[in-house]
């Protein structure tokens, strides 16, 4: 018998559902509006259920959640959405509901860390132990792999709530995160962005300065996170990213604050290997909820081998 | 036959070599000055070798050095400071040359993931496994253990380099890093706080704006540290951490800087154990350096069961 894995990439806007084995075997996959609890989690039941009629049943489910969860298996919480101000959803027990519906081990963690223990799988961080993956886009979040695990700690990281310097003269926008105002989030995600220049970030041109004051607080960000955790590499995905010419501002950006202080050949000379999109492009998310149901039934290590 | 480890706590100032199994069995200790490499090197192993002959053969020794260094087992380099500015210590094969002279196991890595290892194994933060040892003084370094085992990542974590705000009009002190001007240890390492206010730091007294300002800037990065690594605790240690009225204010920055965004109890309501000084005092050092030894010949899993 053949393991067939479900993965719940659980956004804040919208829930994608897949059922497959990897990147070159995803069956089926389905995508609908986070509204409420009571609504939402039924629908990905129902979808996982038809999915066991045509291919049956489902060896484990893996969900990659929007935040903040408790990641900590021994905890009696894991698996819930915990605090989150998303009306309707703090207190959730998202993993048990699936494990009680379909009767299969779950696997839950981060939308984060799921992409990133995608990444890791299948895409840019193949053979590495210790690195980051960012999403900029609505929000900003981080999930990381340190030795070869994904990192929770007290509750789990929450990159995008750095506090970042900030030249008030140069950038008089004050930034839009309720709790911290001019964090990495509230200066860079990209409703920041369209805020700033009074358009929404997709419609402003590759010239635009925009970009380049982007480039410059994702890389103070970047600089903190390298010297805080020592990362192998930088995955960066989310929507802001799609736009190509961040990627040579942010390393360019990235290697003048860090001005050679750390001499490693992979940071003096490889940047364009250091800090990159996604391998798994957008469908990081969803392929990262099925690794988490791989590691719902076997450890990361024991994949790695397979 | 009982263990016996030799420690080595190489600072860029002075070194401390010592025998024994931890603190309630420290045989032996001596101090001296780090000159050059040629110097200071022999004079460690001619006070292992008089040692050797009072207690018997060591186990293993082990060496928390100043850096940068090279602390990856598998690397060519291992063992070695790398690139360090310190005159004539660049590419010194510290790790090898004990090993070669004394032929026991050599167990090595950064002085602050010495300390952090010796803080689990015998002082703040034993049962954790994921945790920051940060120390302020000369300069501002930080280790780390994350899913029980020592960060290193691409290199070793650089802590003290992470840019902070910076309000200029607040304090025009342009900060002493030469490689970042105004990062953590250009701004907050004690010789910052004695050419900022024109007096050595320890002579200023607990009242003086000094405090509240250092504790401003140390707690901007604690807040950078939590959202990236999510430490189940922070060790502080360091002469500039023999300030008791930092502590104080220290955990009353770094909760308004979180501003309830990090929602745990540990957080919100027990901050007097989060952010602590070393249970090993200013033994943190050698004492690492003797836990550094043990890791030589078992795993930290395996110590943390004797």
């Amino acid at each position: 018998m053949t393991n067939l894995y479900g993965g719940i990439e659980a956004g804040g806007t919208k829930f994608v559902c897949a059922v497959g084995t990897g990147p070159d075997d995803m069956r089926d996959e389905i995508r609908f509006a986070t509204t409420k609890p009571e609504e939402t989690i039924p629908k990905a039941i129902v979808f996982f259920r038809a999915q066991e009629k045509k291919h049956g049943k489902l060896t484990a489910v893996g969900i990659a959640s929007f935040g903040p969860v408790d990641p900590h298996p021994t905890s009696p919480k894991f698996g819930y959405i915990t605090t989150t101000p998303k009306p309707g959803w703090a207190n959730t027990d998202l993993a048990g509901a699936m494990q009680k519906a379909l009767d299969v081990p779950v696997g839950f963690d981060t939308d984060v860390n799921g992409a990133a223990l995608g990444e890791w799988r299948w895409g840019a961080a193949q053979g590495l132990d210790t690195f980051i993956y960012l999403t900029i886009g609505t929000g900003v979040g981080g999930g990381a792999m340190v030795n070869g695990k994904l990192l929770h700690g007290l509750v789990h990281p929450e990159m995008g709530h750095v506090k970042l310097p900030h030249d008030w003269e140069k950038d008089p926008y004050k930034g839009r995160c309720p709790y911290h105002g001019d964090c990495l989030e509230g200066m860079a995600a990209g409703p920041a962005i369209g805020e700033r220049w009074g358009k929404p970030a997709y419609e402003l041109p590759p010239d635009h300065p925009a970009w380049d004051l982007e480039a410059h607080y994702l890389a103070v960000a970047l600089q903190a996170f390298v010297c805080t955790l020592s990362p192998q590499r930088i995955i960066m995905g989310g929507g802001v990213m799609e736009q190509p010419q961040l990627f040579p501002l942010l390393r360019q950006k990235v290697q003048e604050y860090l001005n050679g202080y750390v001499q490693h050949p992979t940071i003096l000379e490889e940047m364009d290997s250091y800090i990159v999109p996604p391998g798994l492009g957008n469908q990081a998310g969803v392929l990262g909820a099925i690794a988490l149901g791989e590691t719902a039934v076997s450890s990361p290590q024991m994949i790695a081998q397979t």
